[in-house]
């Protein structure tokens, strides 16, 4: 008998965003502690006097990382970094992870320990205790998988989909550093693969490419704000690119978005290197990702407990939802930003 | 110059619980929530009111399960069950999960609706919401890493380490079913290798192919505790095996067990096939793992409690450390169980 023709889909015609709305449209949530499911930096489970929030994120060898140019210690250290950044972007605190690794048995217990002592460092830095996980084979390759958990004030927790029209939109740190370290990694990488002999030249760029390794999480920042009595409209970390999780917020809180291209916070390293690569440094600011810097909006009469705050830029409006996503050029043009990063290309 | 020679130990040298044991023997706990961390069916993390119990695990295509036979819906089902059983086996009840999915393209998006359309069945039947997770792309294969977060009261939590001397073990359910019905799955496999016109033989086989592809979790056990006001003094799912859980138990309590070969429950299907494939039944009772019962002990005074309950077994005691774990055979004999499960054939 002739097998039925079936329906086939790519998984690559949804995206991941698309992909991930298809398959959890129809999530509901029935228990009362469920307070917030699928579509935010991290779930909420309420506690009663306070909230518990969890996150989880993976990352996949060949997908995520590339074994030839990260050391396992970093790789340990960022896949902690990253889950945690999450709970920040609540603007709660961390206080446990669960760790699932899978891997080949390519691996040996030094090299498994070499990941665990990043992941302990991270935990040691950010105060977070490692409370269980699941360690098991892969016939190839190494999959990390992190869930954190963290607590939060009921009042103080900032979601995607808090920002209104008037709120000022805000950045800490600097943008598109961790794109281009990934850059100059891969390629030393390349020179590398053509003439083994040849050394890496990465000694000159130790800023940019530990912001690809080795990123750090905002905590600085989330303290800044309790000290500040200071509590975003709404707020999310940068992980796939200003430009797309200024999208989530627009989407989210049915808004637009209006920013200035010279509020575009870009490391001096970053702009140089961007220039040497022939890239844009603004569209690798604004679509590069990896940077876990947090994106956030303000109420306008906040204003002044951001505007002495080091290492906040303050970049533009939330309007309505009507005027779309746009950025101001330097040279005056308005630019309509699109989910996928804005393309500088069409200036 | 030459590379220092560095000391490479293969992960299989320590075995999955030596790996686990290295590699978090320097973990400690520092935030005052977390009351529990590795070592046990689930971490614990304090609330004040009640508990919150996290669990991860995660099931790897090649090692956990092999796509030719397992329907992507079952395995959706299958990689909730197996971590709410956790949550169950700490005497709690699973609440919320976060789903981790790494897939190749070779899936299609209709692949993943069936693997989530099994994910939310049982989310529905266990009263679980799905809050939350991460789909990522991997080069090849599939991989699944779910976290489970349930609730429990602190003076009814069970843990491992619980168990003292003079305890009533006791086992739910039958044993043996899912190693047995994943022996008849690969011998349909192979058969189908051979020749693909053969059909396979396993409708006759249904409970046991069943218990293999889609368990259940023992939630109605758990509720039969509290209807009861039974708390299990120690308690553990049985994942790896009756004996290797056994030995969990003991290792972490601090005592010996003494089991007899007449209590240990093996369903009238498991016992007919492993005589089928020249296996012995209870060996594959004890050592075959993925039944996902619950084992417990209980004070000796609480034995009217359960000896009233369906589908529950009593099977020995616990005894002094100095006793160790041993098995006292039907025909008279007395075995020491080792951890990596009863060695049947040194009778």
């Amino acid at each position: 008998m002739a097998k039925e023709q079936q329906k086939r889909t790519d998984i690559n015609e949804l995206g991941e965003f698309g992909l991930i709305d298809h398959l959890t449209k129809n999530t509901t949530l029935t228990n009362l502690s469920s307070k917030k499911g699928i579509g935010d930096d991290a779930a909420v489970i309420d506690n009663k006097d306070y909230l518990t929030v969890v996150s989880t994120d993976a990352l996949v060898e060949g997908i995520h990382f590339d074994l030839m140019y990260t050391p396992l210690k970093h790789l340990g250290y960022k896949a902690v970094v990253v889950n945690i950044s999450d709970i920040y972007a609540m603007n709660a605190t961390p206080k446990q992870i669960t760790v699932s690794i899978a891997l080949s048995n390519r691996f040996s217990v030094e090299s498994l320990e070499e990941l665990y002592s990043g992941i302990n460092l991270a935990c040691e830095k950010y105060n977070v205790d490692l409370i269980g996980g699941d360690t098991t084979s892969s016939p190839k390759g190494l999959y990390i998988s992190i869930t954190a958990i963290g607590q939060g004030k009921k009042e103080k927790l900032c979601y995607r989909d808090g920002a209104k029209e008037g709120d000022i939109i805000c950045v800490t740190g600097s943008l598109g550093g961790a794109y281009l370290g990934l850059q100059l990694l891969e390629r030393e990488k390349q020179v590398f693969l053509a003439n083994p002999d040849m050394k890496p030249e990465l000694d000159e760029h130790k800023f940019l490419v530990e912001r690809q390794l080795k990123p750090e999480a905002r905590r600085d920042m989330i303290r800044a704000f309790e000290k500040n009595n200071l509590v975003p409209t709404s707020m999310i970390d940068i992980s796939d690119g200003l430009a797309s999780e200024l999208f989530h917020i627009c989407k989210q809180s049915k808004v637009g978005a209006y920013i200035e291209e010279s509020g575009v916070p870009i490391h001096p390293d970053a702009q140089m290197i961007a220039i040497d690569f022939g890239m844009d440094p603004v569209t690798c600011a604004l679509s590069g990702g990896e940077d876990y810097e947090l994106l956030f909006t303000i109420d306008p009469s906040d204003i002044d407990k951001v505007k002495y705050l080091p290492d906040i830029y303050i970049m533009g409006d939330i309007v309505a939802a009507a005027d779309g996503v746009k950025l101001h050029a330097i040279g005056g043009k308005i630019h309509t930003i699109t989910a996928q990063g804005w393309n500088h290309f069409n200036k």
